[in-house]
């Protein structure tokens, strides 16, 4: 199994993920109803590219339901022995393996103080199922690639499937389109690849969204890094503008994420920036035509049910990419240097 | 006044933040101890350096207070229009300039929904410190650099005094040592001017710290993008070994930042591992000699009065690295490229 193999697997295990853990999901949800009163945040502990899956849970539940939620610093209780009050708080953990042992004690610290948690694991064997008081299983099936692909869609797709049942039938419709909408990105394959091409000599590169899918340039970026060890950056188009944008220059391709909605008005004028004052050699994935009309190298993306749902989809063409990229670059994406699958840090 | 007369002039801002804050910050901290009751929560409102500062405040505020610090993400209320509920909240914004609008649309939301609000800010009649209830001023004086130095330190030092003020004598006693640590850190330049000649030919770098340091690699790497345009990515320990130190090559200088305290363990494994497994260039600045000790250039820091208190100090050793990194790359620091001192992002 490689991980192109795990990549294309993904559209079969969100189709699972969403038939068999629909009910434990609507069980969640009701139980966190019955709750609502005693919960004002939501604090999330994450490690890797489960943080950038915590960053999407952010924007969701805080846009979609009003919740503030913040992301769990882990060292603070595992190696300073903190234990910071969770008061009406919920604590959603999310791992791959479960394994973590700083992201377990967060769980059990939250625990004892009674607060309700919730694990989202691939593992519902692990010591983070143990230790959370509900657990939905990302039902990835086993990941053998050391860089998360399968299991980070997996991740987005719980957080937003506990959304949808938190909301209303056209949320839960706009949900279920979601396999589909992850097979349409795979179609993008060769697009991604011969911009992989394109970027097989830079080692450094910018990657910029905004809003929902400031996750999806968060996790394309350390996939970019992990596996074709080049240095890209992501941003959110805000701070980027604010002096990061220095960081343009010849040799330092930048790819930009658009989709339609809030954030898209501002990213346009920031590709306009781009292109008149920097001359950049600007990749962009979009719905948004005044965006992809402002490309060096335009790839426009299949349509999605509503824009919250959107990451789920769009980071599929930042995993094909890497993928790519590294293989440009005469790596082996199935056998990269110095990670490992299970992060053991205290 | 150049970035190099800022720097400089660090010592004599804290000296007077001191001095002329110590007031008003007795007087918050005694109102927040009133509603003590009231706050189970704190979400710190920031952008670029600032976001930083409220890193370090969720440490500070975590292992000390007990208290879950989130970072907001400004464009949830500004861009989407989300009001995030406020119950049992501190909100903390920091902002040299106040005139942020979307850190302003945080504090506003907060206020309407009466949540206690604090603005950290270098301008008093600014719209930040019109929108909250109180204000702690940076008093560090005009910053006419584009790159934030003396502002930094006053933010950090603003949040250090707030602590104080919630804890006891030895607290203030440590916290009244500050000015001259910050001192002590200026006759590092020499090594620090060395350390940047050594680096000048990088385009790629990497920081790496944990626990309260961990503020500090986070704004080391973006003086060094900012003024040396070097694409310098910052880690905490725990994720570095995750994946990102698959980085680390030839060419890539790695500057680890280890003080004394329950993190230093953890990063004197890891650089016993990159001296061996990756033979790694690695510029290590500490007050632990084990790690002093395994570093291809080891620059020994004065000790602080306490840990939680030495990332105002440190600070000052990269922000003399990228200034001398950024004039050893043929650049002016004092004429950085396409940043500007306020964003007005929304």
């Amino acid at each position: 199994v490689s991980l192109h193999d795990e990549i294309l697997e993904q559209p079969a295990v969100a189709s699972r993920f969403l038939e068999t853990q629909a009910a434990a999901i609507d069980a969640l949800a009701a139980a966190l109803r019955d709750r609502r009163d005693q919960i004002e945040h939501v604090v999330i502990a994450a490690r890797g590219s489960s943080d950038h899956a915590a960053i999407y849970a952010q924007y969701v539940l805080g846009i979609r339901h009003g919740l503030t939620a913040g992301l769990a610093t882990p060292s603070m209780v595992s190696l300073y022995g903190a234990d910071p009050s969770q008061a009406h708080t919920l604590v959603v953990a999310i791992s791959q393996s479960g394994a973590s042992p700083d992201i377990v004690a967060v769980v059990d610290a939250a625990r004892r103080q009674g607060a309700p948690t919730v694990a989202i694991t691939n593992d519902t064997a692990s010591a983070l199922a143990a230790a959370a008081e509900w657990t939905i299983d990302m039902s990835a099936g086993p990941e053998r690639s050391i860089a998360a692909t399968k299991t980070y869609t997996a991740s987005l797709l719980a957080i937003a499937a506990l959304s949808a049942a938190l909301g209303d039938d056209a949320d839960r419709r706009a949900l279920g389109s979601m396999p589909g909408a992850i097979g349409s990105m795979l179609e993008l394959e060769g697009a991604m690849a011969s911009i992989a091409d394109a970027h097989a000599r830079a080692d450094r590169a910018l990657v910029v969204a905004r809003g929902y899918e400031y996750a999806t340039a968060r996790e394309w970026a350390i996939k970019i890094k992990e596996l074709a060890h080049v240095f890209a950056d992501p941003y959110s188009a805000a701070d980027f503008q604010h002096g990061p944008v220095a960081l343009v220059e010849p040799g330092v391709p930048v790819i930009v994420v658009v989709r339609d909605g809030p954030a898209a008005a501002g990213l346009v004028e920031l590709l306009g920036r781009l292109r008149d004052d920097f001359d950049a050699d600007v990749t962009v994935l979009s719905d948004v035509p005044e965006a992809l009309a402002q490309a060096s190298r335009a790839v426009p993306l299949p349509p999605v049910a509503a824009e919250w749902l959107a990451p789920i989809a769009t980071v599929v063409a930042g995993q094909l990419h890497a993928l790519h990229l590294t293989r440009a670059r005469g790596l082996d994406p199935d056998a990269p240097r110095s990670i490992s699958k299970v992060t053991r840090t205290r």
